[in-house]
């Protein structure tokens, strides 16, 4: 046996490593029977591996220790611009949106914007006193998954889950496709490339959270920043002109043509409100994530949580009141100033306020345009966390739970940009009309955490549950409310859809954790029985169908069982079975051969058969199998070779008097 | 170990055997250590299984012992309509494809086509007796494969096997084709759903087939003589109304409009010519199936051949001679009466030389529908035999060389099917088109077999060699024109595909070869060393990623290798991999933990080098590695699994201090 504690050392070779002190260079002794691997043992091997290293270093940087962990958390000003681009994005649409609703029934109604955000903003409000106590309660990530699962249930878990991960999946898709519409309507040369840009872009995204979230964080702060200084800037500057008077209104804007078909009513209010509803997209965010924040993390999230929120009122609230005072119109399309779209509402504001379109509007136009893209980088540090912890809990695949180099969850990171660059390409990047799904998901997954955290306080009954209880359950019913009012307003456009794709994605997880379960029951090993040496008699046999190398091996490899080997060859021909035993009689001396002539030509069941046979002859005695596999070098090898290993295998594996070997050989060439 | 001779008896359970006499209702005792499985041997053992064998039973009938390969040899009478279809159906589209093409020149030109007839006819009597020879010199099968292969070598070989697979599949989706087409120009309600039909057609005429050689020869037998027996009619009475001059014209086919836009001339002629010789596929099936007939083959297979040669050049001749006779116009589409494509010289023919549209009419109608589909039926035969023999070689995956359970050539038959149904669905089922490509195939595999064969009688020198060497000789001259003359006249309506097509399918069958060459000699063992029991000291590793049923086998069995056996515990977590060590030691007593720490989260590197360098230590020794595998129970399952057992395999094995050995694991549940 190796002995594992260190010996004097010389240098070593790349591939042949030389004997002296081997580990030194690879591990790290901690113990008796514990190695601690140094980077180095996962360095690359071939030319190609090599290479492939190389390419990630660029793009991703050099690996991470698990111990690094710490200090790639987040400190607030970091933070905030990860998880609230998501959020304050939706400042450069929501009132416009609201908007557009009310002018179907006529331009008078621009009026009731300013109510309505008032109504949303109390409800984020509601939202965030709810999940500043769930992330007191819930330190280690309380996500609407965690939440509702642990209080309410599997199925509310994965409810939650489901439309969270749909919404991620939708942000992303659309904020990009956004954000390069944006880039070209002022240059639109771009146009036909589209959807490649998109995908470029998504791609771009993918690479810099494959880095970590600590250089995401870094590289996404300015702009964030910049949006944030600009709008409180536009908005300090026009509340200013209001009170002096020194607001003008503006007059160049044609308003859209064909409105006023509907009446004004409870309905086309209900709707507009669900359109505002959507700045609320991403407010969970900071509750999902507070794993990543510095510690005290639940400290540090609450803090970002309130700084997050103040900042989304007044930039709401703000924009809302002043495009009341400007006369604003909203156009077609919400986001850009696209030829055929019209200008946006934002845009209008922009100039207005500041005099013209001089530096400071362009500032903000450009500030706008970039928050619209990072907005998904919140869904980019989200579903990725979401997913790690449903892999955890087995509703997702494994890998989904480990994390890659950087310390980033890749197969997150990489899921969520597949799913979206398919969206996109799906709907040709005319994502816009997917605005108005997000808010079903947010809020559904709002209300299910909402009302676990009221059942938490019911259980826990800890200092002042009620106060706890009763903020959380009004939070609830609110949610609980609006999303009927969406689910109702929205219906016909597409919030059905959502209806179909969460409980598909929830069965989906349901499917995912039976699957482990049975394979868990499977491998399952009582805790408390001591397997002794085995002592049952065996047979050693090994399925040859010619004298190859790998029977050679297979042979040898039974050999030092200590036991006489048995090979048992199916032959559609008597003279070829003779010529096999004359052979291997002759080269392989004290290995023992059966033919079985197979008139019928079949060549698995008839060696099954026997060997079952001659188990049932002895059947104190055990069966070992070796299997002699020629291990194919390319996929296209698979279809040339014979498939027969694994008809044996597939028969014999998991029965009582039978263990199966496979002896994968391949000779290096 | 077992004693194979058999013991006193009692009956047996199905799925667990119980002792006494067990092998007898499997096995037949032929000597010490040979076995002869019977039937039972391969019996279905599930549910599922007995279900898809009654299924097989139902289609394809019982199994067949190779021993029954002799009673399955064909008689001439039906390996007449078995060989011979294909080259008999061209009877009904030959002559008229002629006319079409002289058409294009002025009706005038048709006096043309009993001189080209006779030029034809005048080439199947060559190719007749140079096959004839060939037959003789190769009676194991002489296919122009074998027979170019054998005498001019490998690239010849495979030439000539490419144009007549790409024929043979040609010939299935076209046949079929226009026999489907004749149907639903009677039915018009059938021709949306065509494709679908000629697709059924297909499998059914496969499903026959893999019944064996024998049952679709008696099935297909009666059309072939119903066919043969209503041309010689056609051609009898019309000879004789010809000769007592009450022969008629044809005077209600209003002929093809828009034709005489080209000159007459050589080119033409050539052109007119090219489309008759297509009347010659098929003619190579005989020698090609030698194998398939009664002993003694040879002379079977020669009397066959002269009895298709004679029947055909009489059919051909006759048709020819009535056409121009009875002023016969061609129709667009050459093979049925579709509205759209006018009426075939064949129907024409029929009903004025049997006065109508009488019932011996509408019987040459039906058998000629008869025959086109039955022309695939000698694609059937031949294509599995060349495909078998080419697997033989090396040149084709080697499943094409196994016999069914009815000892047809199972893989060759599916794959034509699906290839053929592939064509027919890429050409949505108009496959006429493909008719004029037909010939070239067949042209180049006759030259290369001819002249293949002159070089065999110039080395042979057996008696007459020089008269046996001359036919041959003027067989190949003489269709080595052909393949020029089709090749250029013909190049612009598609014989340019043949000429990707074919080189591909040889570069193909190269490759496949050369994988095949790469794989023995990996494996090759030489005939002369003996291996002595291994001697070697080894340690035994698992790799054990946690306590599982799976691991506790793999350590059991490296128990029965004698040796202490060392557990390797790769893992991201100090205290769950002491927790791993603790159980491990406390469960299997005797079983060493290493723990290798991995910082850096990768699994499999830190694994394989941990293994490389305590094997350095000791480079004398032999490192057996462990892999514990969860066997997957369905397709899904192997993305849910962790596929580190994969990575580990490929980074040992074919390594020269290292044995790889999988314990695939399940429990049945």
């Amino acid at each position: 046996m190796a002995d594992l504690r260190p010996l004097k050392g010389r240098k070593l070779g790349d591939r042949r490593v030389v004997v002296d002190r081997p580990h030194a260079r690879y591990f790290r002794y901690l113990g008796p029977g514990v190695l601690e691997a140094k980077l180095e043992a996962q360095a690359p091997r071939t030319s190609g591996q090599r290479r492939m290293a190389l390419l990630r270093a660029v793009l991703f940087g050099r690996p991470l220790s698990s111990a690094a962990d710490l200090a790639e958390r987040l400190p607030i000003w970091k933070a905030l611009p990860v998880f609230s681009s998501d959020v304050m994005s939706s400042v450069a649409y929501a009132t416009g949106a609201m908007m557009l609703i009310l002018a179907s029934a006529g331009t008078e109604n621009y009026k009731y914007v300013l109510g309505l955000s008032v109504v949303v903003v109390a409800l984020l409000v509601i939202v965030t006193f709810s999940y500043r106590q769930t992330i007191r309660a819930y330190p280690s990530g309380g996500g609407s998954y965690i939440v509702a699962h642990a209080n309410l249930g599997v199925i509310a878990g994965l409810v939650a889950a489901g439309s969270l991960l749909t919404d991620y999946v939708l942000t992303v898709s659309v904020s990009v496709s956004s954000g390069v519409q944006a880039l070209y309507s002022a240059f639109p040369a771009l146009e036909p490339i589209a959807v490649p840009l998109i995908a470029l872009s998504i791609l771009l995204v993918m690479v810099v959270n494959l880095r970590g979230l600590r250089e995401s964080g870094t590289l996404f702060a300015s702009p964030t920043y910049i949006f944030i200084g600009s709008m409180l800037l536009l908005i300090g500057v026009g509340i200013f002109e209001s009170l002096t008077g020194q607001l003008h209104h503006v007059t160049d804007v044609v308003p859209l043509s064909g409105l006023a078909t509907e009446n004004m009513g409870v309905f086309l209010l209900c709707k507009a409100f669900a359109d505002g509803c959507s700045a609320m997209t991403g407010t969970e965010a900071v509750a999902n994530g507070v794993p990543a924040f510095q510690p005290v993390e639940w400290k540090n999230a609450q803090k970002t949580m309130i700084i997050m929120a103040t900042l989304l009122g007044i930039m709401f609230l703000g924009t809302s009141f002043l495009a009341v005072n400007i006369g604003a119109h909203p156009a077609n399309d919400l986001i850009t100033n696209t030829p055929g779209g019209g200008e946006s509402v934002l845009s209008q504001v922009g100039r207005t306020v500041f005099g013209g379109r001089g530096p400071l509007y362009y500032i903000l136009q450009f500030a706008t345009m970039g928050i619209l893209i990072l907005a998904a980088n919140t869904s980019f540090a989200d579903f990725p966390r979401l997913s790690s912890i449903l892999a955890r809990d087995g509703f997702f695949p494994r890998q989904f739970s480990l994390r890659g180099e950087r310390l980033a969850f890749n197969s997150g990171i990489v899921a969520l940009s597949l799913v979206s660059i398919a969206l996109v390409v799906a709907f040709n990047g005319s994502t816009d009309r997917l605005i108005g799904l997000y808010a079903i998901g947010v809020f559904t997954s709002f209300t299910l955490s909402q009302s676990g955290m009221v059942k938490h306080w019911f259980v826990e009954r800890g200092d002042g549950w009620r106060r706890s209880a009763l903020i959380n359950g009004v939070g609830a019913a609110v949610t609980a409310i609006v999303v009927v009012v969406i689910a109702i307003s929205k219906f016909d456009q597409g919030v059905w859809m959502i209806i179909i794709v969460v409980p598909i994605l929830v069965a989906l997880m349901l499917f995912i954790k039976h699957e482990y379960d049975l394979e868990g029951r499977g491998l399952q090993v009582q805790p408390d029985v001591v397997f002794g040496v085995p002592h049952r008699r065996q047979r050693v046999v090994v399925a040859a169908q010619s004298m190859t190398r790998a029977v050679v091996q297979a042979v040898r490899v039974g050999q030092t069982m200590g036991e006489e080997v048995q090979l048992v060859h199916v032959t559609l021909d008597h003279a070829e079975g003779e010529n096999f035993r004359e052979r291997v009689e002759r080269q392989l001396p004290g290995a023992r051969v059966v033919l079985v002539e197979s008139p019928y030509r079949a060549l698995v069941r008839p060696f099954v058969r026997y060997l079952e046979v001659s188990q049932a002859e002895d059947p104190e005695r055990l069966t070992i199998v070796l299997l002699p596999e020629h291990l194919a070098r390319h996929w296209w090898d698979r279809i040339l070779y014979n498939q027969n290993v694994h008809r044996i295998r597939e028969a014999l594996v998991g029965r009582k008097d039978f263990v199966v070997l496979d002896t994968p050989y391949r000779r290096e060439i």
